[in-house]
């Protein structure tokens, strides 16, 4: 198939690549003009602009965006919207909201234009090698890019999960997921790191990697991580976040589903934003208050 | 090698199927008689009692103890302190409390015994086709009993951890690990199945066991359950502990260190034991008290 892909970052050239290697033509934008030379490095066909590169697609249009949801997002679908025609193909390949998904689904779909919502997993690895897909949207029209997204999947990877949204929303539960699971495992290693015998990080890892019932990739992704800096020194444990666990645990208070696992691992990833809290400053004033404890003196 | 098991239950018996599969010969006892027939017909010899099972090994005794911890374990070690010599060598491979293990090791180090701390992981499945073992105790008694550690463990199954407890200590805070992650999933399972979209929770599993982020046993182990029962119908979902991540917690509140994912699955699971809680009516009776919001009756 010939597609274009809009967003040539670590997802969407790694993606291109995996596409590229397997048969099908790409023609690639970004606006970043380090990510089309990367792209070129890679030969990927590249142009500078949206416009050419729906015109330089043959009837039938197949687009595949991958870019950072939120403002950029909207821009390109934005623009999209005004230069698609009737059975031509969007698919957002993103982390995007699936509430957003459905509306934007919605309106494509007034204009004849057919809309996926498709949640990728499996990191630029996967992207590249061969990516784990859960697909919302059409089912007849699925089955004419079904070709194309097998391809692209690993053996098995790939699962059409029905009507619009599903596929992001069943992404965004796959990451609500990941944050706990995260979470868990970070903080045995921070109990391993803190209590009272002398642990090899790696080689922990590594075993716990091996018939063991915590086996994971993520586990996997830990040991590589020792292996490399067996303390973590180098790492400061900020944990940024990109709205998937928010909007799991948005759902779950929506529908009434008690999550406290995803909602700590959400919550913890807040706290490691700051170096200090009000909280904490307000809790260490009432202890003050109440009972003459001890107060820190901020240093700055 | 020659060795006893003491303990022929889920976990002792498939561990000496392992091992004996592996050349080693066993010797097993358990105080349950169906325990005793489930071991002969897989052909393991059996004796009825500890002082048999003592007397029937040459010097140099080896004896794995797999029983459940608490007052089975320690009525074993207590016979087995009576019954054992100088240099013989006592393997705990259950799920012990690391400081029990530290003082038992102190108690029989005492008398010339040599006691290893075993953390055993992968299940059943792995206790009998390759088990996953951290090792705790004397570096060069270890180095003597390493071959059959290495018969029955999976490839690079097995990491010798260090002084003794510091075996029970990394199983315990797998453990600990082991319940974040199975809080996560199953919340993630939780928001799909209340949430808006119809998934076959099977599929989902199987596609995210397919190049996902969250791959791992775990969820491996959830595909098979889904396959086996599609909505989990015919189970109740009480989560029973065994001790593990109340230790890990225990550690973790000794040593200050925030683990709040594994507290909170911890706590999850205790009130999973209950139909209602005490907490509920508290709560009910003072909303009802301040505000005027209705109770609900208890039916029995």
């Amino acid at each position: 198939m010939k597609l274009g892909i809009i967003g040539l970052g670590k997802m969407g050239l790694n993606l291109a690549v995996n596409c590229q290697r397997q048969g099908h033509e790409i023609i690639g934008t970004d606006i970043s003009s380090s990510c089309l030379k990367a792209a070129e490095v890679e030969e990927i066909k590249t142009v500078t602009t949206i416009d050419q590169l729906v015109a330089s697609l043959p009837d039938r249009k197949i687009i595949w965006v991958m870019v950072p949801n939120g403002d950029p997002l909207t821009a390109v679908l934005d623009q999209l919207d005004q230069l698609l025609k009737v059975d031509d193909i969007v698919i957002d390949g993103g982390n995007s909201n699936f509430k957003e998904s459905q509306v934007r689904s919605a309106h494509f779909s007034s204009k004849g234009i057919h809309f996926f919502d498709i949640g990728t997993s499996g990191g630029t690895s996967g992207a590249n090698q061969g990516a784990c897909l859960m697909i919302g949207g059409n089912q007849e029209v699925f089955k004419e890019i079904e070709p194309l997204i097998n391809d692209i999947s690993i053996d098995d990877g790939y699962l059409y999960t029905g009507e619009t949204g599903s596929g992001h929303f069943l992404k965004m539960v796959h990451n609500g997921i990941e944050y706990g699971m995260m979470q868990a495992i970070a903080e045995g290693f921070d109990v391993l790191e803190g209590g009272p015998f002398d642990y090899n990080l790696e080689e922990v890892a590594r075993v716990w990697n091996h018939g063991s019932v915590v086996r994971s990739w993520l586990m996997e992704l830990a040991e590589d991580a020792f292996k490399e800096d067996p303390k973590l020194t180098a790492i400061k444990g900020v944990m940024n976040s990109s709205g998937e666990a928010k909007w799991t645990l948005e759902t779950a208070l929506d529908y009434q589903i008690p999550t406290p696992v995803i909602a700590l691992s959400l919550i913890m990833r807040y706290r490691s934003l700051y170096d200090d809290t009000f909280t904490g400053k307000v809790v260490a004033a009432l202890r003050n208050g109440f009972g003459g404890h001890a107060v820190e003196k901020h240093n700055d």
